[in-house]
């Protein structure tokens, strides 16, 4: 086999007139009479091989006889192409290899799809053939594209001191968060591993072992249920530091981010980010991750209205609800457009959608006749309503208007193409709430993880909390305590969150038995952790982002599965390999479990 | 809370006079009337604070209040220690922080041990206190190192152009290899993923698809029976490139490991690493991972016995069996020594150890009177024998015989101290058999890997012995194909192992057939691997290390739990979190499993 000497893509005017060895794809091959063209291709770009019969019959016979997707070493000089010919799409194009000899090292089936950006081809069949998707040019940049983030993340971490620490995949399973994978044990019956849904614990141990600040690339799995564009395994850039406040976390965030951007991109950021606190954002954009590339803000109207003749908003206001609406701006909707946004409020659970067609002299609409003339004034002057505006509104529960209008809200805009796609609108969310009461499950659960440290001065409010027996006072209490932590939000997606978290014993358990957590199931689950807070554990707090959402967001593309080598269906099925699939009996039994009927 | 402004550590000259704040651990207090001295320790060291009554009283309430293992910050002042209470052992010897102000982060119990090197601590106590355990200046340096050695390894990747890539960890169970961890899958009733043992498949499959050259540290994982320094999951250092041959991926691979010496050592090796074949291995050790940092190797005697009157050695040589020999030199063993040497031999399964102490002007030996004066002339001269020296003798099928004699070197040479604990002692093992006969499965199995190629000039044989139904000739023919496997030895460990692999697809078949792998089985388990190598496979080959037994040499370590932050048990357990453990029927039910009973 002859030894390369020079990628495809590299073969520049430095090589002129000189013998090279090219090793590759035959990405195009076409016989001129007597002159075969070929369109080599490596990892780095094409390359124009010539085969002459006239000057070299030999490699002229082999190059005749190639065919799509070969694999090929030429020998050959680096010429220029005759004037008029070249081919100004390649960085090569200038150049030409005069084949002097051609080894085939392999022959290739006709392929199910070809190689190119033109030609559709079906997710299905694109992961069933994952080797040849990856060929493609806009596949292989993703991965490419990957490879430079993660040398860029790290060196962020090196210029800061942190270390980075392995923690293990056969781990313990902790409620408290997503669904575990389970691995049966084989030699402990009965027992299981789970997968780590996150390196969250071993992370605060190593800060409690005194490691100061480490980080790792880590894949973390979950099995959730599978909604569009999530995956079952994911890749977390995870960090923790000690002896450190928000801000402190939140700057060296900043900073990584940055260095991404500005190193991959080209692009600067502004820093410091927009912080935005989590009430702001939810009355704002009726959502905790906004994206704020348009407008389309939700206005509130309840004050206007808190008194109007029309039942609707009066009922809701009166049963504690809210008023809001969206004003759609110079949109000129048609009444069949308006439907179609009905039908979308409708399949969020909305039961319909009043609006109000501001027209040149009037308004068009079916409730504006409900309404007195001073609330109408005030309403078009909040919503700064002028002819040509949609407005939208929702009348409900505080938590049901911010879905139905967040989500109307982002509707309107991929719709309507009111996103400035070039654009990355980057923010913090902070002051969340530490708890929130869930309905269904009768208790407070926490919003972050129930490691995430409370205000220091809402402490009181957790322990009179605690002591209170009045479920109402103690909603009330919880709800006023905020918790130190922050996500980090980029077009409208959580790209990371973290938080400060609990290093003393004794907040770690008032926190427990707030979220209902039994002082022995504690033990049970997390009591590593809480004997680890006994033994001089540091204040410490740190930050994880989701590595695949952040490669696709960068590289504009909707779905994580173009950045991942490898991915899974949103059945959790890997197309290239067939898993997951059967096992032999004698497998199930060596771990002692065996299929439920 | 103060803000850190420098690790303890790394207090120095250029701080003198100057104001810090140190964040840290109280390593050690001690009130001398009036003064207390603290040891604080961070990450990065030790440093001396002093706490006087007499010039900030304040300051020294709190430090004679500390207990070890409570975590402060203090401010305060540099100075020199005063003359004669320099502590040459620290790197901060020469100074002291005069504290102005100290406030306690968090509290310790009394710890279960103290966080030094002298104290012995039983295994169980370290792992279940792992956080306690890491404190240790010595495993806190493993770590950083091993953190040190992530960066090294990757700069020499990223020099060479390799991409890294990450592999699934939820993938497809296959045969051919250890045991698989299993995961049930909730979606797919009955099926289940596995959990990568290497992700030898999919890198394959990256060249495939074009990477060129990919390389990833990776978690694998493998449910074997747990020998005493083998973890469940093992971090392995993996490449793959294409268009190689086996001296271009070893010529990498001695990149890698010399520049890992070099830098974190200071150690240069000597390049290019020194090769032995497999069989010159086995015939001089008795292993195909020889330790050469000491003699002891094998001597053959089969020819000088061929024809004794000795029926032991005699009928072993009829039966188609060697004679060999170690002389364990200048030894002037004891009979007692001798019998505990017989004891080890006959815990490996041998019936006896034949031996010969020689003595001045005479040979002690319960054989030696069986042998010829030729053979006793033949053998002496052959064994190099001289008065003080100890011959040991195996008589039995080769393997035996590699395996009793090679691991009687192994224990000399530890029991009586025989190795050179400093050196490192690199090699390449090569020329590997492709396949060997299973006598308990009755069929040949891989080397290697399925995947490894055979020598291009043995394919012929390959195809001879498909052919032949006589199975004895079918074994002679395969015994002489080779493999294009390399594996790297440091002191006796394999550290890392590879080979070119076969990209075309009519290789591959011939050799699954020839390992009774049926097309059906190979279809169904390798297929889109088979399928992949229709389609433009490039030749291409890698090799993996395993890099926690490696750190664990280059540390001197005898245990890997040593460079693991969390290891598990020889039982697989981690006694940190306790996994693993049961989980709630629900769990189960949610993935279709119940245990058997």
């Amino acid at each position: 086999m002859f030894k390369r000497t020079k990628y495809c893509g590299q073969v520049s005017e430095e090589d002129l007139g000189k013998e090279l060895v090219l090793c590759g794809w035959v990405h195009r091959v076409r016989n001129h009479g007597g002159v075969v063209f070929i369109d080599l291709r490596d990892r780095e770009g094409i390359v124009q091989v010539v085969a002459e019969e006239k000057t070299y019959p030999q490699a002229y016979k082999v190059a005749d006889s190639l065919k799509s997707e070969y694999v090929i070493a030429v020998k050959g000089t680096v010429r220029n192409r005759p004037p008029g010919t070249e081919n100004p799409k390649l960085k090569t194009g200038n150049y030409e290899v005069l084949a002097q000899e051609i080894q085939i090292l392999n022959i290739s089936d006709p392929l199910p799809f070809p190689v190119d950006e033109e030609t559709h081809i079906s997710e299905e069949l694109k992961l069933r053939y994952r080797y040849l998707d990856l060929r493609r040019e806009s596949m292989k940049e993703n991965l490419l594209f990957r490879h430079r983030a993660y040398q860029v993340v790290r060196n962020v971490f090196l210029k800061h001191g942190f270390v980075e620490i392995e923690t293990p995949f056969l781990t313990k399973s902790t409620p408290e968060g997503a669904r575990d994978f389970l691995v049966p044990s084989r030699l402990h019956p009965g027992k299981f591993y789970a997968l780590p849904q996150s390196p969250q614990l071993f992370k605060q141990i190593l800060m409690v072992a005194g490691f100061d600040r480490y980080f790792q690339i880590v894949r973390c799995l979950r099995d959730e249920d599978l909604r569009a564009d999530r995956q079952p395994e994911f890749t977390q850039i995870d960090f923790e530091m000690s002896f450190v406040e928000e801000e402190d976390v939140m700057s060296f965030s900043e900073e990584l981010i940055y260095t991404l951007f500005s190193e991959l991109l080209g692009i600067e950021l502004k820093r410091p980010f927009e912080r935005l606190s989590y009430t702001s954002a939810m009355e704002r954009y009726g959502t905790d991750k906004p994206d704020r590339r348009f407008g389309l803000e939700l206005i509130d109207l309840t004050d206007i209205f808190k008194n109007t003749e029309f039942k609707v908003f009066a009922d809701t206001i009166k049963a504690g609800g809210v008023v809001k609406a969206i004003n759609f701006k110079e949109s000129n909707l048609s009444r069949k457009e308006i439907d179609e946004l009905t039908q979308f409020v409708q399949s969020l659970g909305a039961k319909g959608l009043a609006w109000i067609r501001v027209e040149e002299g009037k308004l068009n609409s079916p409730i504006v006749k409900f309404f007195s003339k001073q609330e109408i004034e005030e309403l078009l002057k909040r919503t700064n309503a002028q002819a040509g505006d949609t407005i939208f509104f929702s009348a409900d529960q505080r938590e049901t208007v911010y879905k139905i209008l967040g989500n109307l809200r982002l509707h309107i805009a991929k719709k309507y193409k009111l996103i400035d796609e070039g654009k990355f609108d980057v923010l913090w969310i902070v002051d969340f709430p530490l708890m929130e009461w869930d309905e269904e499950e009768g208790r407070f659960v926490a919003l972050h993880h129930p490691f995430t440290s409370p205000k220091e001065e809402d402490i009181p409010l957790l322990k009179q909390a605690l002591e209170t027996s009045n479920i109402e006072e103690k909603k009330k209490l919880i709800s006023k305590v905020k918790a130190r932590a922050y996500d980090m939000v980029i077009n409208g997606y959580e790209v990371g969150g973290g938080s400060i978290r609990i290093h003393k014993r004794e907040v770690q358990d008032l926190v427990f038995k707030l979220l209902g957590i039994s002082q022995i199931e504690a033990e049970e689950k997390f009591g590593f952790l809480l004997k680890a807070l006994r033994y001089g554990a540091p204040p410490h707090g740190g930050l994880a982002f989701g590595l695949d959402r952040l490669i696709a967001i960068m590289r504009s593309l909707d779905s994580i599965r173009d950045v991942i080598a490898f991915p899974k269906t949103q059945k959790g099925v890997c197309l290239l390999t067939g898993a997951p699939d059967y096992v032999s009996p004698k497998q199930l039994k060596e771990v002692h479990i065996k299929e439920m009927e």
